[in-house]
């Protein structure tokens, strides 16, 4: 199996899930409770806390609460941020933003959302214009996670701030974690990352916040996290994030050099077939490539790869029950595009024959569709 | 280590972490990925719900709501439910219940507490006497993780709906499941539990709801739960939990029976040291003995406890940051017993030797403090 699609989810990094297995083996122990067991797993944790908060932000001036997933880090800094006025977004957000933006009209705050220029950055000039003295919340991704298109968080935060200086700014970096070298600059004040998309364990997320701004709680309960996020810390899914992050975060450089050449080899292969379109842009994350195929439905051609060993996305496993990307389609693409839209993601782990041998694959269950754009 | 704190947290079931190793290594693949390991991957979901639901519920008229843990199933259960009115529950409520109450007053619901009675019970009849029309949420422990005392739900939950039909009954069972023997009654709609207090894996939870009850959604995003709870699914701690529940549920009268013989041996010896002072009451879940150790801190004994291999808890680990156990206090005793109070909590896996040995050394360690009821 030729595994394309971690952007949906990677395979846990095997040292990292043995990390977890320890954990769960041996410490066990209520990180509350107040006896040497627990004390020694709460040590762990802050120890946790500390290395993947300082892989990207000051510690001086962040502090990293520890979610279930990034979707709840995404509704926690939404729903703790946005609670009057407006809220002002893009329309390349990831559902957990889009429909969290849905459901502020709910609670009486207006949600607006800036267009997306055609290579899937968000328009900022448009994003600026819909900020005002009303606005309490300024929410953009970091990397799309359907067409790998970067938006300069820092450059959008700055200018956000300048218009309105109270309006928190929160960015999506899921698929930008662990893989574009950054740090997070001070005008971004809330930032949600993942564990599975980097080799970390499904059941583990955080949000990463300014430590000068004040965030309602979003689990009420036993206090943990600071009293923003209760519940039992899921503590070896934590240390895994944690492990898996060390594993990433040194060979971030190289790893992005490596996926720039495998998303290089592939495009190279399939441009040169004639049926693929491109979609992602030339200057986006290289972790993903998304391409069209004419004629085809992407969510077919997704099938006959998986029954040849090769395992890529269409548009996000998220909102897979719609059957167009609204991303895409806020790009400005036709049906005919939309509809055959393959996402390959890849992992630092991925080889360049994989790549080919994807790609071959790919080209070959194209040419069973008569369609041209 | 004799590890006697199982309400707080267990030690996984090694079968249960096992058959999540497998998934984690295996079958990584996101759920909602549209190809064949995402589809089986989804298949084994839908099976642990079933299998998870079908223990405890009528799967024709109730459903199963995957969260990451049973803090998260009470808040979804309180701010889903009390969204007008006024909002009722109990005085014995673990602090995902109650600390939602109090917030609920943030969001223009009026949150009611009613008393317990002194064996840690609520208080049925000052219960009903504070539901009236505006009511829109009854929240009642099915057994409490102080004392072990035990609601009978079903029959607060009848008398409940016969006050006002239109009342949502929530029922926090999370030490309950898997531990008593007991069908969830037609008049209950919302139903906690979770999975690291019965051998599961932290960062597992689920809300049993009634089918026929509309819920407002907690986490938004892909739509995944239904559309409940977006989210990656954390499929490896679901399906632990789904098998920790498979190790209980047949074995469940006689854990019961097994957990009733610790405890009696337990507190036959600590009774007639004539040290301690009995909290939980002689009908409660057998699986908590809640004692009092005159003079004492119950924190001091607590460590004194687990340097000598003995682990136990004092109030709930999760509100371990107050002096006092705000549960027990409901139960009207003073500050002299507040100070002592130990919780010894079995799993079945307990043997008899071990709680005659933890036994002795919480008579040895009582020895050395000079206090008296």
């Amino acid at each position: 199996m030729i595994y394309l699609d971690n952007a949906a989810t990677t395979a846990p990094s095997p040292q990292a899930f043995a990390c977890a297995a320890q954990e769960y083996r041996e410490w066990y122990f209520n990180p509350s409770a107040r006896y040497g067991g627990g004390f020694a797993v709460q040590k762990k944790l802050d120890g946790a806390r500390k290395n993947l908060l300082a892989y990207i932000a000051d510690p001086a001036a962040f502090e990293l609460i520890f979610t279930s997933c990034g979707t709840e880090a995404d509704n926690q800094a939404v729903f703790s941020s946005a609670r009057r006025g407006n809220a002002v977004t893009t329309a390349g957000e990831h559902a957990a933003v889009e429909r969290s933006f849905t459901e502020l009209k709910n609670r009486g705050v207006e949600p607006r959302f800036a267009p997306l220029l055609s290579d899937g950055r968000a328009d900022i000039e448009a994003l600026l214009s819909l900020v005002d003295d009303k606005t309490s919340l300024v929410s953009v991704v970091h990397v799309n996670n359907e067409t790998g298109a970067i938006n300069d968080i820092a450059d959008i935060a700055r200018r956000v701030k300048k218009k309105n200086p109270r309006t928190v700014v929160h960015s999506d970096g899921v698929q930008a974690f662990g893989k574009l070298a950054f740090r997070l600059p001070k005008e971004v004040d809330l930032y949600s990352v993942s564990a599975h998309k980097i080799g970390g364990l499904k059941g583990t997320g955080a949000l990463l916040k300014r430590k000068s701004l004040a965030l309602a709680p979003f689990l009420h309960g036993g206090g943990q996290e600071g009293g923003l996020r209760s519940g039992t810390e899921n503590v070896p899914g934590i240390l895994a994030f944690a492990y898996a992050a060390a594993e990433k975060f040194p060979h971030i450089a190289e790893n992005y050099e490596h996926a720039a050449r495998l998303n290089a080899r592939m495009w190279d292969m399939l441009s040169k077939s004639g049926r693929f379109m491109r979609i992602s842009p030339a200057d986006g994350s290289p972790y993903i490539l998304s391409v069209s195929v004419a004629g085809a439905r992407g969510e077919v051609l997704q099938r006959m790869l998986f029954d040849r060993g090769v395992c890529v996305g269409t548009g996000s496993a998220c909102s897979s029950k719609n059957r167009f990307s609204r991303v895409i389609a806020a790009c400005g693409y036709g049906e005919d595009v939309l509809d055959g839209v393959l996402r390959v993601s890849f992992s630092p782990e991925n080889t360049v024959e994989e790549a080919e041998h994807a790609a071959a694959e790919m080209i070959s269950v194209a040419e069973e569709f008569k369609g041209k754009f």
